[in-house]
């Protein structure tokens, strides 16, 4: 894997960001301490300025509303033209109608760089069978890496599914990355998988392949959360998560050359 | 008091939430904390399915905008419909007009199960008096605890009224509980009234009596609150949150036996 | 310095905020950390009658929209009406025009007591050149103190344009302050910049003379950021924001005294 956490942290890459209510500061905080510039825009008036300034743009709908997507819009087609590429982190898509007509709504018409979901959003916008309750994956019918195969050969995009094991596949170029990086724990806190995907487009704005990049992401995003639970200060989800970005800052190519596993 | 948290834990509850953007962070962590699934949504697109797949709607009017009492009627329809609880918390009402009136509108139109605020809001919404700055409560004129019973009686609604003791009424079953735990540096937090009202939904997702969940759930908070207060890291209100929260993943049946204070 | 702080924690002044959804959390908590009460309110319909029982309005622009731009000049009427002081921190001022247009057209339209920004916000607002990156200021043509002063002249207000050193301008009164105090680690955690322009409305609430205010503020909080790069446990940016908001709770004469480095 090429040193892309060197590149990004010389390069400081702006991401913007349309993302959800719930775990923005931590979004931002995160994509600071992986050592990009987090931009928090989504006025319509400024989105597609604001993309047009940044080298990645991140979309996240976990607070979605119509008008929000709107922005999101705006700022895909801005991303579009400029040639920076577009994370989606399809968050709560299945558990509703919106949800799930909204990203793909933003899949049609927008070319997403990277789609990223769990396992049963992943399953629902390739068309399979799954439950997502709220915003968790309850389980999925099928093989979760034949499903993100065939998701990525019908939009064209990298498709990231999270788990216990991370797939990141990119049908066009022939590629499957298996992360086995990470800690259980990071399923019970709130607003991983949207740092995670934060960590992504801080990768993808100094990495233009987009399958390596979000695999170096998830390795050590994986990496740090392993680090976070053996801190003993961080006894529960109260303090994990901002242990789990502590070591973000902290990851130096050591660390994940000792401790990356990813295929 | 019976096992409610062992069953929750069971369970995994979805608990809707429509809230504010200061706390919605430490609400959803907090909810999964104890052991539930959060969701927060607020598109009026989505928050009627979405409140029909949950087992409790939490609704939080500490940033309301007309616009989003809106989409909390909306919600709280589909909850009375499904019949699943609503857990409504007051906060500022009485500081401005629309506070009061919007808080007095989701009373009326709603089956509410459980109003939850602070002595000053609990106060105003009684129709007495009472000093609201902000969202702190300084002060009601008369006995709180009957202030309550009186909000009880002409809602229908199990009131909960916190303080350096919480009481826990129910009018129509004739049930007062009073919890005693606590620690009085959860009063200079921002956020542990939020927090406590997401416990409180969580409990009442899993138990039908809602006067014993939301003394049940008190006392849990309660108890975590004293715990996260002997941590001698948690040196101030940036971290004891956080810690708090920590403590409510940790908390067991031993722990709670051993110190709950409820009468 | 007068005792600003001692008269602050006995009147308790509530703040009102109209801020960003990304820090707004860490806001509220700095500012009952210091000693104030925080209240967050952004509709229109309330944000008149809220700024009317407030002691001081913090307006912030990190994810501004035109309708809360317009919340804001709601609010600041009532202010000027009640002749309350308010603070804008101008997050974002030259990344987009909607940003520069809506600071410029606040500045206008109110009576602003303290312009905050980093050297490039207050660069742009001043009319000189600078380069904005999303939040984070990459440089300025000229001498920002002389911008500052500049700036300070044609609005009337008092300028504070911060830094590795803090500058605070009030060209009616022929002041300016240099603030020596705080840590490199607070240029790199989110959210520092906002909660900073918390501090100096809590202290504003106070103390009628806007550049004393503000100095205090800014050493307070600079003293704040050098006790939490002591604390071993605040190893990287996910805790040390919440280790200075401990920080700021626990401050006293004593170390301010023996810590100070306002000229």
């Amino acid at each position: 894997m090429p040193p892309i956490l060197a590149t990004l942290r010389a390069k400081k890459p702006l991401v913007h960001h349309i993302t959800n209510w719930v775990t923005i500061y931590d979004c931002a905080n995160a994509t600071r301490a992986i050592g990009a510039l987090p931009v928090m825009a989504h006025a319509p008036e400024e989105v597609e300025q604001m993309s047009g300034i940044s080298s990645a743009l991140v979309l996240n709908i976990g607070t979605l509303t119509p008008a929000l997507v709107d922005a999101m819009l705006l700022a895909g087609k801005s991303a579009n033209a400029k040639k920076i590429p577009i994370v989606l982190d399809a968050v709560g898509a299945g558990a509703t109608d919106l949800r799930t007509k909204k990203a793909l709504e933003l899949i049609e018409k927008l070319e997403i760089g990277i789609i990223k979901g769990n396992a049963g959003e992943i399953a629902i916008l390739a068309g399979a069978s799954a439950e997502v309750k709220g915003v968790e994956s309850m389980g999925v019918e099928g093989d979760i890496k034949e499903i993100a195969q065939k998701l990525s050969e019908t939009t064209g995009a990298v498709v990231v599914a999270t788990g216990a094991e991370d797939f990141v596949v990119d049908a066009k170029a022939n590629l499957t990355y298996t992360i086995r990086n990470g800690h259980e724990r990071m399923g019970s806190v709130v607003g991983t998988g949207c740092v995670s995907a934060s960590i992504i487009g801080s990768f993808a704005a100094v990495e233009p392949n987009l399958a390596h990049a979000a695999a170096a992401a998830l390795c050590c995003f994986g990496i740090a959360g392993e680090l976070a639970s053996l801190n003993e200060h961080a006894r529960g989800p109260g303090t994990y998560l901002h242990t789990l970005i502590d070591e973000l800052s902290l990851l130096d190519a050591a660390k994940i050359k000792e401790m990356q596993k990813v295929e």
